[in-house]
């Protein structure tokens, strides 16, 4: 484990719980946040040399925690000595630079993963599931709004920042077939930050349907909603509501078959709606990081790729980098490669 | 009154409880429809006769609830016998609509009025106390939230149907010498409607300041949220919860000040952050179309442009305008005039 | 009609929208209150003479809407004159008086009625089909919260005042066979109002099941929540969540079955829990009080009892003076007469 | 630490994260489970000999997670070695067996603290400023709901396992000089249980205020909301909402004054209504926990009684055990021994 730094103990307690893995190290820069973090009564130990965590031969796979600069380098340092590698949201800075740690991972037949946490909730998952298998029918919009007070920070701007997790959660719940096509994004740096600490992401998905993210450090309020438009179903996601997170909504408005249409000479029967139940389905808790962690032991044991790849962080970190090109010419459109 | 249409007992309710206006007729081409809105116990008279409403002496003045594209050409008729006008929102079909009208009613001194409803509500009349009282600060972000399962219309989208709320809203509450400069809007039409179901509105204003407007037909969840983020306080706005429609937050992010920043080396001491209290003030409630039609009577009386006068409906009239301009070109941004 | 105070609007509007009833005349002691609720625009007669009313032979019923303890009088002269009676919560404010016009309304053949609103709300509605249908299971336990800044009265109590509403509904609801055998009351007057302003009621129902009815006039919060524990689902009915009223949760607690208890030994495998769904079922929204007028007109025509006749007014009658008992001896339980 | 059941991981996780303390074993009669709790990465040591922690010198404290049953043998035998005890709640099965413990500890000079976890919440330590800092003025009533899908017990019932946590809230709270004088309780065991899986508590104050506790295991909702109607301000606590877990209304019910009264005729004209704002302070987040272990260092070390001493823990043991002997009897009124 590298990096002690706020999401460190998040990732030692369910590596500590996981029984495949067995954690040895806690490495970070500045020893003795390594050993605060670990605390008086453990047997993990405390260092402050990657060199060496690195040529332990009993050590198989590295986690990386630390700032987005550092993944490329160290995560590439970790996969030439042969380790198999986790690395937290973003990927990497740039493209450039996930695509290279892509190829070394391939090149060498290794496991290399990125941590999109909520990818592995017990709710995006049911979302994926539902998706998927065609419950909620045909995407017609994803609206995603994940605002709060949050750390304004120096290097990033709220997009990178948070807007990771929304598209990693869009990335792993589209169904086959259906992707982004062209970004544009708007923000705003009120307080003079440096950076936007307000944004808004529209994407354009190839089927004509539409996802949008707002994401805000300067709001009081804390909300982390996320509505799945479907043309059979709506489902309403709440990540703050622990009674009821997921609700699907059997309402909606349907268009009028063109049989409907014949029958009728005024064109204002157009569409019809629909006013049926909302289901919240039972859904049991469990720590995204848990199963995270169990899926990374999966990928690395069958040697298949994770739900959360290198090529997920990757397309993740396209649509951030194109959405910061639009950011900076005023909210203009840039298209999106497809696929690989 | 003309219109008996959705809008229309509305309308007629509350100009029959006030006690400065007489309702004398109502008037719609279904003069069924007039007589069924009026009902059996009711000495108001039903007409479809709208030019013999115009030639009654004792009619003063008229109010129109009729489609968008009706407000010029009757309007026009009711100021031209001399009527005072009130017309639903939007004041017309297009800006150069909007500007003949105002124009007539100047040259008559004749009071021309929009109902745009919410800015009467004691919500907004609170909202714009505090941004005109400066009890909020500076603008930083306009965050609206409108959608819910609405009526898809045929020769309208979501945006000419729901934003000139928002708009309208946004025109009544920001202090003096704020105002937007650009728009751009991003929209789908994922069900195949002929028009745009879901649209997303970003307005930069003159500060630097952002405003954003979130309209959509398609939610089977009903959400109507403003967020105004401040310098000072930020305050939400929750339209749906009647028991705390407005919070005040004391709470958010400062940018350090020079001095702050002279003593600190590190540049990440760039901002503070301020946790206080909420403050959910006591809001009577009043029903906002009751102050609507007072207000056009006191504007009548005093030869006084209303709150919300034809100028404020070609405010809104040119930033809808715009906004569909800019859905047309993929979401270019498209400059406004910077008003009067 | 007769009285125009605070319930008279609401009665004056739905008679006046209701297709079977032709609303006649509207009587109060004061003639001005009368007239001023009709407004200006009305065709209905405004009158302080109830004598005049009741020899009238155009009118064939009557509502009261006036001070409990003028049922019995209006009502039994009412009666006497051939009219058909419907009277506001309670019935009438002893027991006595209650089963004398139950009494006169039968021997004439007349219908009397009690306004029960809520028993005519969708949402009771469907949770009585529930119940009735056997969705829910066996009735385990109801818990009923109405609480909110009320208005203090002087004569009658919170209970008296409040604690109808909780009692109707349960009279409705409870399915063929299940009722309240014996009741208890708690309550404060904190403020010195000269009766209980914070009352709390406890029924034992004949199979050994609970219902709890809190009824508070202190309140800054406004909370109507009922709770329908059953052996099968959960019913949850929340009246100030418009978008979510009732809520069914397939989720509880079940004894374990003897075949089950055998094959453990621990007696610790007392229980097993469902984690069912959550379903809110779409009701549809209608004034109660136009399906209450409706169901006036249709025992009128039938001649067969109202779901809240005058028997189930009794009823709530016979539990609310058992509460006075046990309120003012400390909280001791009083046995209820079973049935009639 | 003895004890590894349910509750016994967050004792041992907030020993661990305590400066003051350090834990020395993890006892359980289950050797295997108090390995499982320490996990393999930790330095404690696990074992199941009571006898050797209580004739370890080096041990100067023990914190006890067992059942209720084994607390009094438990902790006499701890407090007979000189070692300071925490107890979970309640602090006995007996009134009598706390009387004595409290003696034991008394004779000894050592410190017995009963672990009222809630009562070092953030939350409810600010309920307690504020009721004895007067800022709500005098308690008028307190209304407390703990429902939830709770874990079923064989031994003890749904008042002994939830209502220990409202009654040392209250018992917490309350202002010197205010405290209960009489309980009476309802219940029913509608699944056959063998004891009351719903309850209801109803405290006498001396005052004539009164407090109301509502616990179930059998809802299928989880609310834990508490009430403080107050003279001057009423709070309500929702412990379920973290974004608001406070709130103060400045809103109410006022009696008139003699002043008021004389220069009035109408005695309806009883009392006024207040209707200010409400506040939401700003609440720091803190694990309750923590600050309980704080407490029992500072106890200990100042040799001055704790905030939840064992006095307190007697105190909420007799209101539980003359509840119980109410519930025995048909919910007849108990009364309380005043104080000490």
């Amino acid at each position: 484990m590298i990096g002690a730094g706020y999401w460190g103990p998040n990732l030692v307690r369910n590596f500590q719980g996981s029984p495949t893995f067995h954690l040895r190290a806690l490495c970070d820069l500045d020893l003795a946040r390594a050993e605060r973090l670990l605390g008086r009564y453990s047997t993990v130990q405390a260092t402050d040399d990657f060199a060496t965590v690195l040529a332990n031969p009993e050590i198989h796979a590295v986690a990386l925690a630390t700032p987005a600069g550092t993944h490329a380098p160290l995560a590439t340092a970790a996969l030439r000595a042969g380790k198999h590698v986790l690395v937290e949201k973003p990927l990497a800075a740039t493209v450039e630079e996930g695509r290279a740690l892509i190829a070394e991972a391939d090149d060498r037949g290794l496991t290399l993963m990125c941590d999109h946490t909520y990818c592995y909730t017990p709710a995006v998952t049911r979302i994926r599931e539902m998706l998927h298998g065609g419950d909620l029918g045909d995407v017609h919009y994803i609206d995603s709004v994940r605002i709060n007070l949050g750390l304004v920070q120096k290097d990033v701007d709220v997009m990178w920042d948070l807007a990771p997790h929304d598209l990693s959660i869009l990335d792993s719940v589209l169904p086959p077939g259906v992707h982004p096509v062209a970004v544009s994004a708007h923000g705003a740096d009120p307080i003079g930050a440096g950076q936007s600490c307000v944004a808004y992401i529209t994407l354009q998905l190839n089927t004509g349907a539409i996802a949008h993210v707002h994401v805000n450090w300067l709001s009081p309020v804390k909300v982390r909603t996320t509505i799945v438009g479907g043309s059979k179903r709506t489902l309403v996601w709440d990540d703050l509501n622990p009674s009821q997170r997921i609700a699907v909504y059997d309402r909606g408005v349907d268009v009028a078959t063109p049989e409907e249409l014949a029958t009728e000479e005024r064109r204002d029967i157009l569409v019809s709606y629909r006013s049926g139940d909302m289901v919240a389905p039972a859904i049991p808790e469990r720590e995204a990081l848990r199963t995270m962690v169990d899926e990374f032991a999966r990928a690395i044991r069958t040697g298949t790729p994770a739900l959360t790849d290198g090529r997920s962080g990757l397309r993740v970190l396209e649509i951030l980098q194109a959405a910061s090109h639009s950011l900076a010419n005023g909210g203009s459109t840039v298209a999106l490669e497809v696929g690989e």
